[in-house]
């Protein structure tokens, strides 16, 4: 899998990082998946889409915050914002399996980055209690969760945005 | 602007909250914008984005980050992701003065909640060393940046989601 012990392959670049101490989360939920290891998780929210049913997943939300779930229930979509606890933060420059060759960390989804956020949008199917079930995380069961937003269609869908065909 | 000496509106709502000391953020860089106050800000990214060159913003990097740009220049759009480092976090239901009543955090984009990142899907106007010239955030001078996302049309654009009409 990897090309030496530090589990960093081919292509890859590490920094030293400084201290991450600029600012504090609080978890605020989990996030309970089907799948237990990175190898069953979908490639991504759009693999988890195409799932449908089979990619059901329930966001638990602490339900210290329920009152700020009000009115949510009225959105298709919500973005998922969550935190990858199991990733390192100092691959710079990675060599994804799935592409050839690197790419800077800032050019890719990876969960590996400086600060291991990650974000979805997200189907959501239901909201009973605290428990949001949702279609398009793609995250390992267990993942904390810090923030939730409505989707908004207006500023964060751009259909013409452009990507490298590789 | 507000109806008591804490600045809660009526109809909101306050929590009491846990520490913040499950996971540590570190700033990444800055975000420079022409907005000095709330006031100047634009509403939101769209707003931002049909205000054209009048809201170009350069993200500066940490040149501690710089390799993490490579290939980044083929994508059209980035997501920024930004600490709102003046917003307080306990405001659990929130009365913007745009809606009519109350909305419960997690149905609004205000930079008010547990845990205050933003993010706005901007228009990668130009890469120079470690500094990108974007339209479309919408923040305040001198934000600290926490991450940068390439934009997906695959998985970020959901054009006809659905939101409340009010």
């Amino acid at each position: 899998m990897t090309d030496n012990d530090d589990g960093v392959r081919r292509g890859e670049q590490r920094i030293a990082l400084p201290p991450a101490d600029d600012a504090r989360l609080r978890f605020i939920g989990r996030i309970r998946t089907p799948w237990a290891s990175r190898a069953d998780c979908p490639k991504n929210s759009r693999d988890a889409m195409a799932q449908g049913d089979a990619a059901r997943c329930v966001i638990e939300l602490d339900p210290l915050y329920e009152a700020g779930l009000k009115d949510l229930a009225s959105f298709s979509h919500v973005w998922a914002i969550y935190w990858m606890d199991q990733a390192r933060r100092d691959l710079i420059v990675q060599a994804p399996r799935h592409l050839d060759g690197s790419r800077g960390v800032f050019a890719l989804r990876s969960p590996a980055r400086p600060n291991p956020l990650a974000m979805a949008a997200a189907r959501l199917v239901a909201i009973e209690g605290t428990r949001l079930t949702v279609i398009g995380v793609d995250c390992l069961d267990g993942t904390p969760l810090v923030d939730l937003k409505p989707y908004f269609a207006s500023t964060d869908s751009i259909p013409d945005a452009v990507r490298p065909s590789a």
